[in-house]
This record gives structure tokens, C-alpha cells and sequence, in this order.
């Protein structure tokens, strides 16, 4: 920890010398769909109006990252590119106009901003900010339509405009993000672990909290043990709920879903009737709540279905890329059942994620951050992370820059 | 009114005469899809273990029964058979084991029963009792998997069994309905009126009050201008809510619609945009609810498109008999709109469905049930009625037994 510490104060020293001017880093740049990313210099202009400039000192890696990685909508492909949404750092400086947060603040950057003022802000029932909600197809900064990041191009090494990813774009030593975008914590905590507040842990757990709204004596199927799943569990288990169904066809994952609070496992290839059909023989006719977060259609007809009918509700957190509509009929919704997706685990990050840190801090809410960090790796292998994910082989492969 | 009364005591005075045997009455039988209905005599069983039989003193027609008239749906086609499930009447005689009805006490039937006992009826997030629950392919008697229903077969003039429908079959002077399918009701109150709490007007106000909880400050979309959309309205006026859009490509419903609190009008035909669009920007970006009452999947999308995104809930009571799947894509679901249907709008029909009509009879919710009664025929009359109904010319049509 002590060369954590030193690290971040570095950051902190670093400002004072490079405020308002760009600053020459490394990046990790996605110059085509599927092709190895390339760490090399980029330049990372000031923050401008309401933005503000991050020191990343951990970045992680999740599904969506890989689904822009290959490419997998077509519409989302503007290159170079850097990707990359959970992470956690310390400012470097800020633009104008911002207001509570300075230099040397620690921040966990959100894809799904709040600005606090629009009316989606202001309304209690969303997380949908009207500025910064969640945009795979925006690649520039809100206040200006332009980068903030430029490279030598690859024919003539002309500086070029590296563009934005999500809000957010972590896989760079230094990133600019609108003050919107970025969540303050409180500076104790440990960045290397707050860095999964950034999507994962918090979309898993609010699909629980938020979402579901579980109770303790709720019963629950998740669908596919990836970090969303586990998060989801994890949620689940902090609310105090005696029953989760793990489902996944790769029994390898079923250690951890244990060590996680999962308390019953199903392989789909190892039962003759559809995941849904035993589910519903376990629970006297099907779950209370079940959380799909495979992305698969298939998968999600089977939540629909695994969920008691009269009052189950399935939860989408998988990411879709299929054009192909939902695979449900109509008279289906007659059933008394619900589906419905979940952005963030339904928090408004800025106005409620420090809550959630603080009561981590104070040991009031248990949440097993270390059980989700399954390797660690220097920034400049991210391909060999991206590897480990792809093959199903990490949860969260943390990225130290 | 007084007229009224005397039919009413006839029924009661009967009771004595023919309990325990038989009762040949008059009933209109469907012997195909889309046939005239047959008003001719039929044997009535007496009550069975649990069940009631009811003298019928007022039945009217819902969008359903022509759904099933017409044999929209294949599975369905059960014949011959005894449709109707709005009606209002006075009970003969009751079978062992019925608690809390006796002869002589009104009730109004609900195809969507309430046991009491099931894990659904106990569940307060659920209308959808085990055994009573909508099923239109219940053609017989919960108890024994019988009809109570016989008549001169057509080809050999032998007693051949009747089939019932939705729980009700209400289209006879005399039906026999299991207890959880009743709601006894106040003896003061108007039976011609509350006929209507049978279905429609429960299904639309309780999809306002109880599927959507709309607000006085909500704003609402209704797709389809027929009795179902007309009693949403009805249901939204009551709450005090100011806005309510009505969309039909009928205008000359919209006279009706005004007198019945919706304030504006779409008619799709007229639109050069989606009136999705439309809704949108007179609304500064979508409607809180939207209820699709046609039972058209375009309008289905088109009426969770014109909801708010971020926190919009589309409804659907419109029946769908097409096999087609819902035309929404997955990841519309995570811009914060949900979808849900809503059955008997949610209403426990047996514990809820008095206190609504107390209520009334006390003035303390003034629902303007005459507004939705456009036509009163004798039952002799009963094709013409559905003829009524089929051209869009009738909201509700009561015929008298
Ligand atoms: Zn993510
Ligand atoms: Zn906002
Ligand atoms: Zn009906
Ligand atoms: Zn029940």
C-alpha cells in the first residue's frame, strides 16, 4: 500500500506543473476492430469547460469493452479509439465552471454521467441523465463535438483525433471526462478496488437493490457467472437472501459462484429440460426475480420464464448486439410476470455511489471486492487481459497504469 | 326502476321452487366460429361443490367474446358453447360447501377468480389465482371437468354437453359459476350498471389506479378509443390527471373520448409523423403511461415508443392473437422504459371489486358508468348486438334477460 500511496501523491505533484497544458502519455489505442490494442504516446489536451482531467492509476476490464473491442455493432466503429470504463484515479486538473471537485480529488469515472439538472436527473425513477446517459455510438467530448486525445496517424504520423468511448475511455494514462462523469470518493479508500464501483460491482448490485428490490426471503436465478452475475449475488447475499440459482454451461465458474453466495448451480447441458423448466421444479413454480446477464436470447427467454408467474420479474443486464426482437409474446406479459432492463444497477452514480463507498469504508456493507479481482497485470499487457476475459477466464483482470 | 326490482325478486322466489334440480332456460348458443348465436333452451345443472347458480339479469359484450365468437384463436374453438363474461345477476341456489353467498344475493361474475387460499391470492403483487385465472382454454367445471350446460345435439337431438367460457358464460338466463368466480355485491346497487365492473371498466380503471398508479400530474397515452381505453381515461379523470391523450384512426370516436375527460386527440391517418412523434414533442418528450387497448403489435410499439424514456411504462390490455413476438429489441429496455400487461387491471376481484362499488354508491367515486352504456337490446337480440360491437358503433351493449 505504501507504494500505492506514493504513487497517487505523485499524481498529485504532477498537476501543478502540467495544468492547462496537454499532456504527453501513454494510451492504449484501438486502431480496428479486433486488432491487438497499441500502447503508445498520446497527447491529452486540457479540460475544457466542466471537464476535468484524470490521472487512471487502475483500469479494468469489462464485457462491453470487448464487445467494442470485435466490433460487434457495426455502428460503434470509429477508429483510433481508446476504450476502456472502469477504473479509478486522481485529478489532475480541471476545467472551468466545475464546482466540488479540485486537484488531486480521487474519482471513479461512471459511462452513465449525472449531471443533476436535467429533468431525468431531477426525476426520481431515473438514472437516465439526458446529457451523459449511456451513448455506445458518441466518440467526443459533450461541450465541443471534438477529442481531447490526438496520436501520430499511422500513414503520415499527422496528429490525429483519438476518439472518446463511452464517457469515459480509462485505457490511458491520463483521460478528460465532463465532471459529470466522474464520481468523488472519499480519499482513503482504496483506489485499486473502487475502480469496480466504475460499472460492474455497481450495475450487479443495484440490479439487486434497485432494480429487484430483493428482500430477504426473495429467490433468485442468475444467468451466466461473469462479474455481473456474481455482483448480482453479491447484492442478493447482502440483503440476506438464503437462495440463489447460479446457472452457467461452464461448471468451472461454480467455485467461485459458492464463494460468492450462490447457493444452487445448474448446467444447462447437463439437464434434459430447459434451465426455466427446473428452476421452476426447485421453487415450487419459479423465482422472484431472475437477472440475465449473458446477452443471449435464448438465455433471456429462459430468465422470462424461470420467474414465478403472478409477480416474477426478469432483469436484463446482458448487452444484446442480435437485431433480433424479444423473443416473448405479447399475452406472455398477461402472465403477471415483468421484464425490464437496468443501467448502472439504477443509481444516480454521483448522488448515491459515495454513500455506498463511504458505508464500504466503514465496514457497514461487506462487499468482497477482492473476490471479483482475479489477476492483476502492468497496463502494458492489456491484450493478455483481454485474452483472460474472452476465454472466460477472469472475473476482474485490474490494470495498473 | 321498479320494473327492475320485481325482475329481481321473481329470480329470488324461484330459488325455492328449483333448487337441487335442473332449471331449462334460454341461453344463446355458438355451435361455430363467426355463427350466429342460437337462442334456444338448454338444461342448466344445479350448483356443484363450491359452485353458484346464477339467474343472469344483464349481460354485455366485451371485445373478447368476439375474439372467441370469431375464432380468432384455433385452440379455442370448443363447441357447442355458452360466451359472455359481463353480467350481473342474483343468485338461485348455491352448492355444499359456499360460504358468504347465499340465494338472493347479487353478484356480478369475474372470469378472473379469486380462491382466496392459493399462494397467489395470498401474494399481494399477484391477481392471478391458480385455479381461477384466465384461461380461455377452460371449457368445463373446475371441480369435475364437466359442464353444467346441455342441450339437443343438432344432428341426433340427444342431450349433448355445452361448453363454458372464461369462468362465466354469461350469455344464458341461468349459469352456474364456482364461487371465486362472484363478487357479491351491495343489494342497492343498480345491476344494469354493474354489469360493467365484470370486466371492462374493472380492467380499465384498475390498469390507471393499480398497473400504473398515475398521479394527478402524470400524463397519458391511450391507444384505442373503445370501451377498454374509455375506462383508463375514466380511471385517470377520477385521479385528477389533467392530460390524457387519446389515439384512434376512428375520429368519430373523439366526440365520446371528450365527454369521457380525454383532453387530446390523435388520429394516426391524419399524421405525417409516427404518432409516437407526435405525443413526443407535445409532450417535451413522451408520455409517464401509454395503454394499449387495440390488440395491434404496430400500435403496441408505436405506444411504448411514445412513452418518456428514462421512466415511461407502456401497458397492454389489448389482445394479441397473432403468433407474432413483442416488436421491441432488447436493448430498448435499457432506456428506461418498462412494459407490462395488466389482467382485471390488477384488481382482486372478490376482495377489492365491493369497496370500489360502495364507493360509488356512496358518490365518494362518481365513474360515470352510463357513459359506456350506448345500447340496450333484449338477449333476443344478441346478434345484432355483436354486430354493434364489431362495426365500433357500440361501447357496451346491454342486453336484458
Ligand atoms: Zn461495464
Ligand atoms: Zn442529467
Ligand atoms: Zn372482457
Ligand atoms: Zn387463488
Amino acid at each position: 500500500m505504501s507504494s500505492l500511496l506514493s504513487h497517487q501523491m505523485e499524481g498529485h505533484h504532477e498537476s501543478l506543473a502540467t495544468e492547462g497544458k496537454p499532456i504527453i502519455c501513454k494510451a492504449a489505442v484501438l486502431w480496428g476492430p479486433g486488432e491487438p490494442f497499441v500502447i503508445q504516446e498520446v497527447q491529452v489536451d486540457p479540460p475544457q469547460w466542466m471537464e476535468i482531467r484524470v490521472k487512471i492509476l487502475f483500469t479494468s476490464i469489462c464485457h462491453t469493452d470487448l464487445s467494442a473491442w470485435i466490433g460487434e455493432n457495426e455502428r460503434q466503429r470509429v477508429f483510433p479509439r481508446i476504450l476502456g470504463h472502469e477504473a479509478a484515479g486522481v485529478v489532475e486538473s480541471v476545467g472551468e465552471g466545475v464546482e466540488g471537485i479540485n486537484a488531486g480529488d480521487h474519482v471513479v469515472p461512471i459511462f452513465n454521467g449525472e449531471c443533476g439538472y436535467c429533468k431525468y436527473c431531477k426525476h426520481d425513477k431515473s438514472n437516465h441523465c439526458d446529457k451523459y446517459r449511456v451513448n455506445p455510438l458518441k466518440s467526443t467530448m459533450t461541450i465541443d463535438g471534438k477529442t481531447r486525445f490526438f496520436v501520430a496517424g499511422r500513414e503520415d504520423g499527422n496528429l490525429v483525433p483519438v476518439y472518446h468511448f463511452l464517457n469515459t475511455s480509462t485505457f490511458a494514462e491520463y483521460t478528460v471526462l465532463d465532471s459529470a462523469c466522474a464520481v468523488k470518493i472519499n480519499p482513503m479508500a482504496p483506489l485499486h478496488k473502487m475502480c469496480l464501483f466504475s460499472c460492474g460491482i455497481s450495475t450487479g448490485i443495484g440490479a439487486a437493490w434497485n432494480t429487484a428490490n430483493v428482500k430477504e426471503d426473495s429467490t433468485l436465478a442468475i444467468y451466466g457467472l461473469g462479474s455481473l452475475g456474481l455482483a448480482v449475488a453479491e447484492g442478493a447475499r447482502l440483503r440476506g437472501v438464503s437462495r440463489i440459482i447460479g446457472v452457467d454451461i461452464n461448471p468451472e465458474k461454480f467455485a467461485k459462484g459458492q464463494e460468492m453466495g450462490i447457493t444452487d448451480f445448474i448446467n444447462p447441458k447437463e439437464c434434459e429440460k430447459p434451465a426455466s423448466e427446473v428452476i421452476k421444479e426447485m421453487t415450487d413454480g419459479g423465482v422472484d426475480y431472475s437477472f440475465e446477464c449473458t446477452g443471449n436470447l435464448g438465455v433471456l427467454r429462459e430468465a422470462f420464464l424461470s420467474t414465478h408467474d403472478g409477480w416474477g420479474m426478469a432483469i436484463i443486464l446482458g448487452i444484446h448486439p442480435s437485431p433480433q426482437m424479444l423473443p416473448l409474446h405479447p399475452m406472455e406479459l398477461f402472465d403477471g410476470r415483468k421484464i425490464t432492463g437496468t443501467t448502472l444497477g439504477g443509481f444516480k452514480g454521483k448522488a448515491e455511489l459515495p454513500e455506498i463507498i463511504e458505508k464500504y469504508m466503514k465496514g457497514e456493507i461487506k462487499i468482497n471486492l477482492e473476490g471479483f479481482i482475479t489477476h492483476e497485470l502492468p497496463f502494458a499487457e492489456i491484450n493478455k487481459a483481454f485474452k483472460l476475459l474472452k476465454e472466460g477466464k477472469a472475473l476482474r483482470c485490474l490494470l495498473q497504469l
